[in-house]
C-alpha cells in the first residue's frame, strides 16, 4: 500500500574504493550487481521503495557523470544530476527544495542507493511508522539495531518512547564512529543503534531547519529548486550550485536538531548492510567457484579466469579484465588504499 | 674449448605442478621463460652446454607430445622422443646406446633442462673435472653445495679424495630426501651435497653397470639403439620401450655402484636451483610490477591485468588467461594439489 505522501530521494554517490576493483569511480557500486541477484544495488533500492511510493515519487540524486547509468538502469525515475559532489545536504536538500515546490505538504524519505536490506516486510514497517512520525513535526531516522560492535559507523542515542506510537523513541545525541572499545560500551546500554543515514521528515520541515541553521545554503536550495521545472534549470544550477556549503545531513541538521529534542529514531529490526567493504561482501554475496587448499575465504571473479588458494586463511579474491587483488577479510578496509597507489603511478584507467 | 668426447643429455620432462598455472602439462616449466631473461630454461641449459660440445652432441630426451616444441625452439638439437614417460634410466639409457653405437670411447654427462645455474665458469670447472674422472672408468656426479638444510632434495655423502684429482671424493652413500632435522645434521657434517641429477659416465661404463644390474633394461636398449640410424626406428621403439624397466638412474645404477665404490663425486660451487616450486622461483626471478598495502611478496603475471595485495606477508601470486593463483612462499609445496583439484572437477583444459 502506498505511503502518502511520501517521496523517496536515493543520493547515489561515492566510489567505493574498499570494493576495488569491482567498484570503480567511473561505475561506482551502486550501478553494480554485488550480491548476484541479477540488479543492481540501485535496482534493489527501487525495488524495495516501489510499494511505499510507486514510481513517480522516486527521485534519485546523482553526479552528472553517472546520471545516464542511474536512468538506464531506473527507466521510470525522476533522476536529479548534481554538477559536482558537495556532500548529502546539499543533495538532500535540492530533491527536498524542489519536491516541496510541486507538492508543499509532502514528507521525504531519504535512502542510500547501495545498502542491502534483508527484510523488506520489516523495512516498510518501520518507514511507515517513521512517516508517522515525521508528520508531528519531527526529524525522524530510522535506527538500525547493531549486531556487533562496528567501528565503521556512527551510532544514534534513543531516549524515552513517543507517546502513541509503536516503537518510536526520541534522539537523545548523534555520535560519530567510535573506538571499538567505545562502541561495545554503546552496545551493553542497548539504547544505541546504527546510524545508516535513513532520514524521514516533513520536506517544510527540513527546510525549516534550513533556513534557520544555514540560511545561505537554504537560499541557493530555494532558488535553484524555483527554476527546475523552467527553461532556467540549468544556468540558475551552474550558478548556485558550486556556492552551496559541502556538509553532511548529520552536521547540517540531524545532530544540532537533536539537541533541541527535535529528531525521533524509529528501530528498525531488518538484516542492513552497507557493503562497505569486502568484508561485508562476503557476508552477503555467494562467492564464486574456486579451489581452496589449506584455505578458505571469499572469491568475486568478473572474468574467465579460475581463481585457486592454497594456505590462506579467510582470504578476499576480487578478479576484473584489468585488476586482481589479494587481500583478507582482517584488511578489507585497507583495499581503499590501492586505487590511490595506482593513480600515484599514473594508473587513472584503474580508477 | 670443446671438450671431447663428451656428449650432453637433456631429459626434458615433469609437468612443473608446483609452478601451475604458469606451468601446465602441455607447456611445462622447461619450455618457458620463467627467469624473464628472453630464454626457456631449455634454452638457457642448451647455451650452458653449447661452449663444452658445441651444438651436434647435445641430445634432448623428451616426451613425443613435446618433441616439436623442443625442436622449435632448439633448432640443432639432436632430439630423443620417448613414447611415454618411464622415468630417468631408460631416458638416459636410449641416449646413451644410441650415442656409444655412434661412437664408442663417448663421454655422456646428464643435465636437467629445467634447472637454472648461476656461473656458467664453475659449472664448466666442474664438468671438465668430472669428464677426467669419468675416463678412469668411475660413475660422477656433481654435487652441489647445500645453502641450507633442505628436505626437498636427495644428498650425497662424500668420503676419500680421489688421487691426482683437484677436487673430487669418492662417494660414501646417496641419501633419499630426509626429514628437516636430519637435513640439518647432514649439513653439520660438511661431508654431503645435494643431488641434482648430474651424472657423468663413459658411455660403455654406464651400458656396463646396465648390463650388469638390469639385463633386461640393457637388452631393450640395445635393441633400440640398433635400431635408431635405420628405418625400423618407430617400429622396435613402440615394441620394446613400454617394455624398458620403469627406474630412476639414482636407484638403477648411482646407488647400488657407489655401494661397490665406483661412484665419484666432484663438488659444484656454483649458484643453483631446480626452480621446483614459487618459493625458489621469488629467489630467481624478478617480481613483475604491483602494488603492495602492508604486505610483500612475488608476482608473476601472464596477462595485463594489474596485480594488488593488502595485509598478507611473503605473498605469491600468479596470473594467467585462464587462472588465477593466491599462496603464499611457506604454502609453495602445497600449489600441486591446485590442477589436481581442478581436474577433479573436470577441468582438464587447466592441467
Amino acid at each position: 500500500m502506498l505511503v502518502s505522501p511520501l517521496h523517496a530521494i536515493v543520493p547515489a554517490g561515492g566510489a567505493g574504493t574498499r570494493l576495488w576493483p569491482l567498484s570503480r569511480a567511473s561505475h561506482p557500486k551502486f550501478l553494480l550487481d554485488l550480491t548476484g541477484t541479477g540488479r543492481s544495488l540501485l535496482q534493489q533500492t527501487w525495488d524495495r521503495l516501489l510499494p511505499l511510493t510507486g514510481p513517480e515519487r522516486i527521485h534519485v540524486v546523482t553526479g552528472q557523470r553517472h546520471a545516464a547509468a542511474v536512468a538506464a538502469q531506473l527507466r521510470d525515475a525522476d533522476v536529479l544530476a548534481e554538477p559536482s559532489p558537495r556532500d548529502s545536504m546539499p543533495a538532500i536538500g535540492l530533491a527536498a527544495a524542489v519536491i516541496a515546490a510541486r507538492e508543499p505538504d509532502a514528507v521525504i524519505g531519504s535512502f542510500a542507493a547501495d545498502h542491502v536490506i534483508g527484510d523488506d516486510e520489516l523495512f516498510h514497517a518501520a518507514v511507515r511508522e517513521a512517516v508517522d512520525v515525521a508528520a508531528t513535526g519531527k526529524v525522524v531516522t530510522i535506527g538500525l539495531e547493531p549486531t556487533f560492535a562496528s567501528a565503521a559507523f556512527g551510532y544514534i542515542e534513543a531516549a524515552e518512547r513517543l507517546p502513541g506510537m509503536p516503537t518510536a523513541r526520541a534522539v537523545a545525541r548523534f555520535v560519530e564512529k567510535p573506538d571499538a572499545e567505545t562502541a561495545a560500551a554503546y552496545l551493553a546500554t542497548g539504547a544505541f543503534s546504527w546510524n545508516a543515514g535513513m532520514f524521514v521528515t516533513r520536506a517544510d520541515v527540513l527546510l525549516g531547519h534550513l533556513e534557520r541553521l544555514h540560511p545561505p545554503l537554504h537560499e541557493g536550495l530555494r532558488t535553484i529548486a524555483a527554476a527546475w521545472d523552467t527553461p532556467r534549470r540549468d544556468e540558475v544550477l551552474d550558478e548556485h550550485w558550486p556556492r552551496l556549503t559541502r556538509i553532511s545531513i548529520d552536521h547540517a541538521v540531524a545532530e544540532p536538531v537533536s539537541l533541541d529534542g527535535g529528531v525521533a529514531v524509529v528501530p528498525g529490526r531488518f538484516a542492513w548492510t552497507d557493503l562497505g567493504d569486502f568484508a561485508s561482501l562476503a557476508d552477503t554475496a555467494d562467492s564464486d567457484d574456486a579451489v581452496w587448499v589449506d584455505a578458505d575465504g571469499f572469491v568475486a571473479t568478473r572474468t574467465a579466469q579460475t581463481v585457486s588458494v592454497v594456505g590462506i586463511a579467510d582470504a578476499v579474491v576480487a578478479v576484473t579484465d584489468d585488476a586482481v587483488l589479494v587481500t583478507t577479510r582482517a584488511h578489507a578496509q585497507q583495499v581503499k588504499a590501492v586505487p590511490a597507489a595506482w593513480q600515484e603511478r599514473g594508473r587513472d584507467d584503474l580508477l
